[in-house]
């Protein structure tokens, strides 16, 4: 296998291999890979050694993908290759990268090939290509997952770190579970779409398979950024991987909503799932599913089929015979919609929306299976339709949701298919998903993809706030699943770590405002005790913000903390001490909520 | 005439005045108003009976509208009322207020009736209604404007100090302008549009008519605030008026983008609207409106009337001949419009939305004309469609473009028709619009609308930030002229006022750093001084930069200034009090350094 990002970059910065070598192994591995359905086309020497040259002189270090290979799938231009949408008679020579490949580029990462899909993005199956099936690399009889099935084999297969695909309705999550690696789905917007082939414009993404968590993180953040040639491009910011959160509430489908069509060894497998996600320290919240389940149905049989036939619709109607049949009759049905149809599906998913995102207020993320099932390609060509719209269920409400998603793998089942989890939150949370989920991978204990290879321990150290961030100690209602935490993760807030005051402190109960809180106030040292914490980072304006919106006699201080490090946090003024109550030996504002919480409930007359 | 919203207000709160005394003076003025047709429906005796009683035993004070007269536009629901549409066979009985309605009446306002409007908010001119066409308040031969026909005529003719509108494509705008009044469009979801008819509902605003722009943001935040029931609700800060911001940078047309249909008055109104906008302060920057006429082609020609088909079409089907036959003919040409046409629109306004934007940037607010120019009835009578639709090319882009917009009086025409402008923002800063246009009325010297009243004096109000800015009290090192001032021009920061703290404050020398600083500490009330301080505006990200760069003991509170308004500004923790001299006598940091010196060149000797 080639390794994963972080183990090649490891390699080219200390000087033990060269790009050069890497790109030789990868190719090497390519061509012996048994399996010619994975890429459509690859860059032959010239396009190799043009892109290597561009590296020398360069600095290993400040080149953050430098010398790594990756794929690409075929509907996202590549300047110099066809781009064919796995339709041949489509195919238009490309002049210009798409806006991802090139910042990938400028990123160190060379370009390695083009990678197989179902047919104009139209699938999640991998079984709709002229150019074959590429072969599930964990267990060879079932569906690879598509629309982008060669990126996913290709990075499970070991043979590229790093590969894009696009994500509509899921088809940058669904082959990722299939092939038990990870596919991180960003929020809309995040990443630019220009130079990748519509499928539905309003909902498309590129998104990112790699090994780890951290890799695929790494290769958005590279990715990520506004881009003027892209309207439907948004200044979201990404914010950085940190350690698991204490306590973070996890939603998950209440029992009546685990899809499964039958598969009890995925209704298992999801199980297991929940138990390790509870094991890590989250509190599980069952949801129900309504509000996500009718949107899922809504991007199916409704009108958004209709920007599939604006993209290629003129296409079709010229050569109905280019198309695969099944892909064929699906944009069809983009003729049948009026714009009548098209506002009154708005205006529903508007109310949808509006109850999802009211249902998932003050939750870390939504876990839900990646996929329900899984099917062999012998089940998939039987029921073409039928079987694709169950792989579905749990991916199609995402992008018309505007949330993000990170598909983790969770286990392979006792039948050898993979089971995968998907993490999922309102969009500009990616950071956060991936801190989730990078716990809850390495807690699985899987080995990456089909190579066999362990995942790489944790970095040890909380990674410092991203450039641009600034620290906060929170003492009350901010702290990780209370009634204010909500507001940090809207504002792009990271969780950095938890932590006590040195022991000069003493806290208070401040009199009720619209929600409890507590007040920190700083005395003469060793005056008072340590005061439980969490640090988190935000972008300097949610800084601004949060501060300007202090209600008094809360503001900020300069905090000393046990360890002798000092972060700015929250504070009270001294003045309402004497109005306050003394909450100081409580050593924290959780063990203070505890504490009351288990006196009312020894209040209550027994039996109740 | 009835009063401004203020003046009705002050009366009923300093007693000389009942809102009883006030209402039935309203529905005289109504009944002697020689024009049937502004009114659609009048509240009966019994209605407004109950209205009245429902204010009695509450505080005047705690209620913001106390005894306030309203009238609504009839495609708004007023429960027990029928709702027409100025369609009399379309009309249904209400059951409930709209949200609108409900939150102006708890805040107690009364509704006195129901206003016309062109037949289901279809046009801008106010002829196409069966119930007539209202007459223009200010020159009875002009169109009066439209949707919102009924509801401006009522403000501008001293009926009503308040009427609510709604606003697609400028039917809160044009009927203002055309009627010397204030026409106050929200951003999109700032205002509940549940229990409106929708005309187009991804882009129906509740708008708001009034005298004066205070009373139309007043009558606002009553109403703004999310609303479970209506998806397109968005919780967006409306924020609070303040004094003419310094410098602001105002976007107007460019010449070539200056259309007035060959309305030479029109023109001249318009170039003496900006010369009183600069001579206010304005910095004025000539924009490019080619993606803002564009959008509004895509409103007035595009696919987006099927929005209207969305909401009428089966009424249209079932009962065409209903119609008016211009409002038929417009919402008969939403059939013919696909899905594929939806969305090929909306990626059009998605890339004309981001251009839009991009030439926006660091712009306090583009100021157009309200309308290019005026049409008579009979004007408007011989060409309904093209007369129409020159009467849009200011407001039709709007809505699509996610702006607020704020009609204001500009000027009466040596012709007598009134000249109007239009203020517009990207959605959120209504308030900040409202600070711009409230000091461009005033110093207009006009009278309000057709009454013949002055504007009233501007409260003093304090200058407000730009958007996107936090105000911070500066006590010390960072007063103008001192060591650390130069930080905060670097950052953008903008001087807004001098000030002094309430008699609550201590000040305190610390031990030296780098630079010597007072320390600011609150007491008990009245335990203190009152501090001199400065007030300065800072752009969020540099308030978060400059808070998280305070050194200890000094941090961030909520500073209680002698006005009795509230401010962040700079603190010290009461743990370093001890430790520092008590500076308090001198009254301020200046007034200390002051002393200083005088004491030191005192201590020289003579002649030195």
């Amino acid at each position: 296998m080639i390794g994963s990002i972080a183990d090649i970059l490891a390699d080219h910065r200390s000087g033990k291999k060269r790009p050069a070598d890497t790109v030789a192994r990868a190719r090497a591995l390519i061509a012996a890979h048994d399996d010619s359905a994975v890429f459509t086309a690859l860059v032959d020497e010239a396009g190799i050694a043009a892109q290597l040259k561009k590296l020398e002189g360069a600095d290993p270090q400040q080149m953050p993908l430098y010398g790594v290979p990756f794929a690409v799938k075929d509907n996202i231009d590549v300047a110099g290759l066809p781009t064919t949408c796995a339709c041949p008679d489509y195919a238009y020579p490309a002049t210009r990268d798409a806006a991802a490949v090139a910042r990938l580029r400028r990123a160190g990462a060379i370009l390695i090939g083009k990678t197989n899909l179902d047919q104009f993005a139209t699938g999640l199956n991998g079984t709709r290509s002229p150019y074959g099936t590429p072969r599930n690399a964990v267990r060879g009889d079932l569906v690879p997952g598509g629309s982008s099935s060669g990126s996913a084999v290709a990075v499970a297969a070991g043979l590229v770190p790093l590969a894009l695909g696009t994500d509509t309705a899921g088809s940058g999550r669904v082959p990722a579970g299939l092939n038990n690696i990870v596919g991180l789905k960003p929020s809309l917007g995040l990443v630019s779409t220009r130079g990748v082939v519509p499928a539905c414009r309003s909902l498309d993404c590129v998104s990112v398979f790699a090994l780890t968590v951290e890799d695929a993180l790494l290769a958005t953040s590279v990715m990520a950024g506004p881009d003027a040639d892209d309207p439907y491009s948004r200044a979201l910011a990404l914010g950085a991987l940190a350690g698991f959160p204490p306590s973070p509430r996890i939603a998950v489908p209440r029992a009546q909503d685990r899809l499964s069509f039958g598969d009890r060894q995925a209704d298992a497998a999801f199980h297991r799932a929940t138990e390790r996600m509870a094991s890590l320290g989250a509190r599980l919240v069952e949801l129900d599913m309504t509000p996500f389940f009718e949107t899922a149905r809504l991007l199916y049989e409704g009108p958004w089929v209709a920007e599939r036939y604006a993209a290629v619709g003129s296409f079709l109607e010229s050569r109905p015979d280019a198309f695969h049949p099944v892909v064929r009759s699906i944009i069809e049905q983009g003729r049948g919609f009026s714009a009548v149809d098209a506002f009154r599906g708005q205006y529903r998913l508007a109310e949808l929306k509006a109850q999802a995102h009211a249902a998932l207020a003050g939750i870390d993320a939504l876990m839900v299976p990646t996929m329900p099932t899984v099917y062999t390609v012998e089940q998939m060509l039987a029921e073409p339709v039928r079987c694709n719209s169950h792989l579905g269920v749990y991916t199609n409400f995402v992008n018309l949701l505007d949330m993000c998603g990170l598909a983790v793998p969770a286990e392979i089942r006792p039948d050898g298919a993979p089971a995968g989890v998907t993490l999922l939150a309102p969009a500009g949370r990616d950071a956060h998903l991936a801190s989730l989920g990078a716990a809850f991978h390495r807690a699985t204990g899987l080995t990456l993809g089909a190579t066999g290879a362990a995942l790489p321990p944790a970095r040890a150290t909380a990674p410092a706030p991203a450039p641009g961030h600034i620290e906060i100690a929170l003492f009350g209602a901010h702290l990780s699943g209370l009634p204010l935490n909500g507001d940090l993760l809207e504002a792009g807030g990271v969780f950095v770590r938890a932590s006590r005051t040195s022991a000069d402190y003493r806290l208070f109960l401040l009199p009720e405002g619209r929600v409890r809180r507590p007040g920190l106030l700083r005395g003469t040292p060793g005056s008072g005790a340590a005061i439980a914490c969490e640090i988190w980072a935000l972008p300097q304006e949610a800084f601004g913000r949060l501060v300007a919106g202090i209600p008094a006699p809360l503001g900020i201080a300069t905090v000393l903390l046990e360890d002798g490090s000092q972060v700015k946090g929250f504070a009270m003024e001294a003045c309402a001490a004497p109005l306050a109550r003394d909450i100081t030996a409580f050593g924290g504002w959780r063990e203070f909520l505890a504490d009351e919480a288990a006196r009312r409930s020894a209040d209550m007359p027994a039996g109740a």
